[in-house]
């Protein structure tokens, strides 16, 4: 379990966005819970060829603040000769519904020539899975060979093999769970209360450049605590000073840790919106999967040692409860240090199961 | 390692303060790195008698949010015939220099009628022991038969130790380190940009009745997140819905944790200053024992297998220090299930080894 100093250096969620980005409009969405969304767009973008058997179609599920660029956030894993290979699979990456990265979100657009921010409905994660089947009909494709997807991702993976059992032949799904523990949504709340209690939220209704930004980079701050193990904290940052030799014994900025903290959550704001964090933590934080009752899927569940926001236990659960439903189903777990952002720095263990997966 | 959920009913940081509280005037102060108090008051509360030969006083320090009412918020070790017996021993709790229950801190007024606010002081863990010390002195106590601290009370005790040798015969610390690591300083500082993001903290200079309160709940949210385990998560909420048979599907709150951690949060800003959270969280991050050299205490490390925030494995460094001086130490590990908290809801195992020490 050797910490790599230098896989920190490169990724973590610094991949560059696309501008390949293609946008489908879908049509209208009434919302599993209630709710009406007049007309949805969808921006994704492919990798590789479509067979003419139209059978080699990997679609690919981003987390919580990824978007349709998967081939940037998981270029470790997805790519020319990589485990999702891009010389033999049809990748398709798409944003998810209630995000910000043009898919239809709370940011969007709506009939009025104003945001929707707060009048967006209430959307779940089998919402998310609806549109991008919409997506899947849009480009003509009935049968996916694979859903690939971690955290919020693979939520999305898991509904797509109950909710359109057929159309898909095996799913991917790593570091993920089947319904979010009271630890996990607690996580979740104290990152949506951070924008909810920032005067700026004003009920939803921001202004453009008028974002609670405050609140925003705070609810980030707390994402990326959890995201990181004990241990990568300590290889990353330990007790060093950030461009010091002392401390300045004040209240700014001493510590390494604190100045990533403070980079992270400053940055985010700049690509995120804020109301897209809450209705998408509320989505994840609402799914709840009772069984694998009507797939037909097969499944690889990976997680990580040191990922204590998504432990093993959870994905050895998804293990069972494929099995009890007789589906041909592993789990793998990988002793890796990085804690929760292990299932987008690691290529090579993960990607020999996922290769092994897909072949 | 069953968990006994009649535990949680209790306690768990509510204990009421005192009003038996008494003032003690302990002069001007020169900080350690800096900066001058031109007076400090010590709040503090005492229970037991002194012996004659003035050798059966034990101090206790408390953690982050504590007070000098330490057989409230440690009732389950302290009190008569508890661990830390209030028959037998003459116990001292009080407030820490850059609290707000009673001792100097940010909110307390200078000279110039108004309250120091971020004139306040950088203060470490060594100014704090430095200002117990004028107390032990002005109650004529020259030798404390122990000292006591869990967290941040834990850094105090280790600081006396090797501040004041001679001073001191027997130091119980728990659920404490030597030095933060970079997660743990990692949670201090999203609480504390919490606070500092927040519009409402002016610079630090907020009036009265105007304070940042929206931060410092969701900087205290994210200290729970911090200081529950997951299973004590799971058994206290697991999924469950807060009043109500279906999610409200809106951006409020639908699940028991969520109910919970603003409870928390929001109940927190009544009764602490946001200053204060901003330089007692900076003075422990800033924390660094390179060694017990000097120190001539016995020790007794008490940690927990399920507390994150501060790992037995930082006890077991702290074990090895005292052992290399050829101190007299030793280090239990309480295997609960209560995470970080479990310092302050345990009294029956961890009870058993204080008493052994102190005895």
């Amino acid at each position: 379990m050797a910490i790599d100093p230098a896989l920190f250096l490169e990724n973590e969620r610094t991949a560059p966005s696309s501008d390949q980005r293609i946008y489908a409009e879908v049509g209208p969405l009434d919302c599993q819970v209630g709710g009406h969304l007049p007309r949805v767009t969808v921006a994704y973008e492919t990798w590789g060829t479509l067979s003419s058997a139209k059978d080699n179609a990997i679609l690919v599920c981003h987390a919580l603040s990824g978007d349709s660029h998967a081939i940037g956030w998981w270029e470790r894993l997805i790519g020319p000769g990589k485990a999702i290979d891009t010389n033999q699979f049809f990748v398709i990456g798409s944003n998810s519904l209630g995000g910000c990265q043009g898919t239809t979100g709370p940011a969007s657009i709506a009939d009025d020539g104003k945001p929707y921010r707060v009048r967006f409905p209430s959307i779940t994660v089998g919402d998310m899975v609806e549109v991008q089947t919409r997506l899947l009909d849009h480009l003509g494709i009935d049968t996916l060979l694979g859903v690939a997807g971690g955290s919020m991702g693979g939520m999305q993976a898991l509904e797509w093999t109950v909710r359109k059992p057929g159309r898909i032949k095996k799913a991917f799904v790593t570091a993920s769970c089947a319904a979010h523990s009271a630890m996990q949504i607690g996580f979740n709340e104290a990152a949506r209360q951070a924008v909810l209690r920032d005067p700026r939220w004003l009920g939803g209704n921001y202004e453009e450049g008028q974002e609670p930004t405050g609140g925003l980079a705070v609810g980030r701050m707390i994402g990326h605590l959890s995201f990181l193990s004990e241990q990568a904290f300590e290889v990353k940052f330990g007790r060093r000073l950030q461009d010091k030799d002392l401390p300045n014994y004040d209240l700014g900025v001493d510590f390494q840790v604190e100045s990533y903290l403070n980079y992270q959550g400053d940055k985010f704001t700049a690509r995120f919106d804020a109301n897209s964090l809450l209705y998408l933590t509320k989505a994840i934080d609402y799914y709840e999967l009772p069984s694998f009752a009507g797939s037909k899927s097969d499944y690889l569940f990976t997680s990580f040692t040191t990922d204590w926001l998504y432990p093993s236990h959870q994905s050895e659960a998804l293990l069972k409860m494929a099995k009890a439903e007789g589906l041909k189903a592993e789990h793998q777990i990988v002793d890796l240090p990085y804690g929760h952002d292990a299932f987008l720095l690691d290529g090579e263990i993960q990607g020999k199961y996922v290769r092994a997966f897909f072949a």
